[in-house]
């Protein structure tokens, strides 16, 4: 464990405990203190970082510190070293039931990604239009993890998982208004699915998403 | 307005005011105000009178005093008199998700048939495998309004809106446990639902459901 | 399907399908990414194109790259092509609780009338006053279709539908303060209605709405 | 104060301290528990003593000890002395929207005949009738106090306080289903009431509507 | 009823109908609807007319059309003609339990007064220092209504009840964070009070509780 | 550890790491499992444990297998060895709001004393009559931990905190009804208490009341 | 597709099509229609069917048609054939926190062994004595997917998950009572485990978490 | 008691009563508010006063009245005073599950050491990692009276709980998003911990966690 200035405690020995890379939670911390977990790490690159939930201020505060840290705005999210490992394990793919959905998508994919997984993104496949998500079911079926995430009804992983036979990770979104209740209404009904087979996370966590699936995919140890 | 005993008022012009038949809600009434209601309506034939949410003790009351009164115990119906009337407008079709919404699906076909409208009722064709909901599609694509009874995830009525032109009336059903929260899940997932033209009552309202794809489907007036 | 830069896909044969116009949700969504979408309609102006919830940024887009789109702004509403159809089918009123509940009631009356419909508005007719809507009962039963709009305690689509025959939408808004909590009293309220033939949309869903009572008021097929 | 057995202790000055009755709360007391305080009430008939939500077992340990106590199982209400005192001050009105809310509007209705008011009971007047409470309106406005009970949307309390000047104390009942969440909804709407001059007492609390109505309406102090 | 540009129909006849001032909500319309509203008053200088909720910007305009209303800016409230009736009937004495509950105290206090009673105020007496309310209870003991406004724990209202004769309204304010919930949790203790003579409106509903109390203690009709 | 059948893993070595007894939640435990535990423990007179939520047939069970517990049924609690240990450290004083808290306020009681205090039990001293907690404030002022159960309102514990200096631990109550929400409101009252020095623990936890009082005035380590 | 009686829709293509059994979700259905559900799947060995929460009622009438299932009452499971088949895939592990929470743990014990993984199951090993869970980590870590239910705090699959490298599925159970909310608790915390890795279902469903188990555990297809 | 400006009332002989300082609460006061209460205190330096929830203008206010008070802007705390007692009665440790439960830890910490107490603060030790928190146990073991604050899944606590004899005083902290809900989370799950001596305060409230804790750990009075 390193002890950074009084106010955080890195548990650098986490990849090598879980084989998972650390992730830092941006939002609540100041600038300054992500600036500072950022310098804490410069020495040690053989250890992936994840910074999720960076808003402007404090993506420009890893920066400086890590400059060539990939940076995902849509995403919120940034990573070093900069490169993603070479895909091993299930292909992971990602869905966005709407436009919307994206930043929540993309922040699940890059996570998959860069533990070590190929990923695939399909975006605007809402149950409004069942013939967008079946024109998509060959890839779909492909996939030993899928992502899906969804606002608003949060109808899509339950579809998807009776057309599947590989778990279905549902991430409710906060998109949408009134009785959506900021995701609430999605996560109910996906708790709910009528399907078997799909798991929860928590609302707009892409990360969890991914990381869950990354998980799911891995490689079987021998 | 016929005054009962000190305890009810029936409105008997409602029939010739708004069109449609009174309806006495048994819940919360006992058995013996059921059945001075009932035995007050015994010189008026030509009003037709439902009773809902008709428990056994309610049923038995009521067929005391009206012994020709029809009695769906599934539905916990009664209507009076027993004869729906010849029908006319467009069809309704009444979609339960899973064979536990039979009651309350019941409950609106009913309600639809006594009001004046042809009905077909379709079981079992929740979203969990598509398949069945689309083995239907034609019979749906006829009717003048659509019923949807669902509980749990309450996913189907957004999906069948998706694919035909008519209103969807959608009924969350207090089918399903845990985070169903006795058909909060549902009821969310249908006031969100992606695809417009759903309109949605009170959970395991049947009646409400039937009687309002009634009156969607009535005949216009020239 | 059309697909629009990897964020969107497009359901241009949802008119053909299912009738009626697509709408674009701008909620969530950048003005690029709205811009981008408006410009692929360019080509497509048989078909009609709702953009709903678009604020001054996304407005500011779309009216770029359709320059002679309808914009509401009060209703947050822009559609293209600009000329709303000539009415078919009855006509729909749509009521406004009072003067706060205007914004969605328009949205619901424009939504109407780019679906085809006749509509008249009637605002600031709550149940504080009965005199108020007893005062337009003429013009209210003439509808095939009625859209009612009320926040705070949300009660005006009950009275109403207590005195019409035809079906009564119901949009629950978020006017009021704290034990309105931000539309949800009148959503209960609503879905609670003691009198039968009130459906209930999101709240604040004018779109929705509207739309829901298009449909009811569509001319009836041969 | 007097003590009963170390369970309970008695505030038997309060009718010399605020002017009103003692009130015993028998749910979740147990029969014997609720013989003691009868018991020791006894001495003392010079104090009207109200045993509110008395259930059958509570009932037959009250009327043990005190056998002339007047009993309505209604309202589920015992009071000793069983005699009303003359009546003082303004009328109080009480109203019930439907017959399910009766035992609630009748609790009403004899606390503040105990607590020395003059009072009527109108029953069945729900807002899906207007003209039910309508036809009713010269006897509401000569109250002093209204109270209105109901249940479902709740939406009765409302509508009366925009027809009269007197206060109208507002309860919530559990009566409905579903939405109406044990009376949830109709709290809501009775809180968010358009027009001014609606006081929301507890859900299905009879006793504190009556009491209310009681001290608004008592004579005033010279 | 007089019908301003299409957005508001006013109620003039209110105050002969119900003895009470019409009050404009002003939240939720823009400057421009409420300056038009004020504009439409200027001939009817025989009506008292209250404007709540309004922000600094509908108080400009309502000053421009009505440069002599009285502003009170912690209560966010106007009122044109600007002086009040003499005072009639019962005193009406306010309370707030902390500083923080100023403002709403204050909308209750003016609108008692400016329906016609005298007020009093008294500041900062909750119940983690009995003794502050205590020392005022002669001043509320001689109140014909009073009005108790409490944010947190919402307690004041029942131990001030269980000290005097006269009814207590309740006014729950958003005062708080965490599990305070924006003043749900203040109204659920009012609402629970253990003593009787408790009515509750709204939160935050300073209007309400004033005109509430305000009724209660009008003089009574001979 | 000792293992019961597969079906439990008792932590016998619980006294010695933590200080205080083990104690067994039997709700939702079969009478047999539960009577399986009480066997196991039988040969360990050392160590005190308490059977918390036990109904009649918990009681029954556990006294077959160890007929000299001690029982209290309004508590539902049984605790072996039976005889509690001589106290020490400082003075706890239980308050019970109102007689329907006893069960809740024993629970808490006994289990204090069953870890070696000294205990006193106040019962019936709500806030509707301030002058009952008042005339018992020389015994409060002496404990070391006061425990307050308290349903409906919840108002008790803050305004006993505020006159004291020592800690006061809240049990909310399910007692109560309507707006109560099954404890709901106590708990929120208890959490927003204006008086600082009130630790809140679960609705009905009279065990956790007790434990934490039990802790608090501890004798302190030398 | 086979039509059970018209109340029912059998998919019995559903394992072709995902590869994994039929499940008869028994609450809600009348004994006598999961009668002749059982009736209708006798000639059909080749497929496995799970009856799940499966009441007494239920029970007797699966096994007067399919005398051979096997029947795990604590679970409230019913599968035929009764035979597991042969274990494939990695191997599943399945925690327990508490007594209480073993129905459910068994339930998805079960299941994942019906859909062919082997698996362990670990009883009473909740936070509150850590040492208990430490104890197990070697036979854990060797799972290729966790399955851990907890009600009340539902804290320990976030515990679990920060010590293994596989994914964990966290079923919350109602266990538990006041503020635990029927299982809410549990969920909500269980959504917001600090460690990543951690999938959510249904409160109480065994069922789910089981087949999600054995789906992540799944042989890999070459 | 001194009254200020008409807006408040200071209670300064509470701590004589209590023995424990004034809090003057600051969000919901204008500065100039707490600029007049700063004021009427400088007369008065043998009371030590708390400025709680002090945004920059609240400081600017307090610190041109009191230059010299002790201003700590992550916790938004002011003391005046600057010079902390001396310190008596047993040590209490601080932790904070995560660098952004800073703020409130330190609340908490600098409360406790105003009132007098030895404190130490421990953080970003959740339970993700358990050997974090392991690490300090010793430190931890030490304490008379330990805090936690944590949000997002709020299991700290609990798990500290089970390890240590001391009063645990759980701060739910509304870090987080989604399901968190701002904090109810954390504190249900509080409410819920499987071990007792979990003792839980208002989300956020790390000045009464503080509060609470001094007291627990006061000096014993001989």
């Amino acid at each position: 464990m390193t002890d950074v200035s009084g106010y955080a405690t890195l548990d650098l020995e986490r990849t090598r405990r879980r084989g998972y890379p650390e992730a830092v939670y941006c939002a609540g911390k100041s600038p300054a203190q992500v600036a500072g977990i950022a310098a804490a790490l410069r020495e040690r690159a053989d250890l992936v970082t994840l910074f999720t939930r960076a808003d402007a201020a404090h993506a420009e505060a890893i920066l400086t510190a890590l400059p060539d840290a990939h940076h995902d705005p849509i995403a919120r999210l940034l990573v070093w070293p900069p490169t993603p490992p070479d895909p091993a394990g299930g292909p992971v793919v990602v869905l966005a039931a709407g436009t919307s959905d994206l930043p929540v998508a993309r922040e699940a994919m890059l996570t998959a990604r860069y533990l070590g997984r190929d990923t695939e993104l399909i975006v605007d496949v809402g149950v409004a239009g069942l013939h967008r998500v079946l024109s998509h079911l060959d890839l779909i079926r492909r996939a030993r993890a899928i992502v899906v995430a969804a606002g608003m009804d949060g109808a899509l992983p339950g579809v998807v998982a009776g057309l599947v036979a590989a778990p279905v990770v549902a991430v409710p979104t906060s998109v949408g208004y009134g009785a959506a209740f900021e995701g609430l209404a999605a996560l109910l009904t996906m708790l709910n699915a009528c399907a078997p087979g799909v798991a929860v996370v928590n609302i707009d966590n892409g990360y969890g998403a991914g990381h869950l699936a990354a998980q799911i995919a891995a490689p079987v140890p021998q």
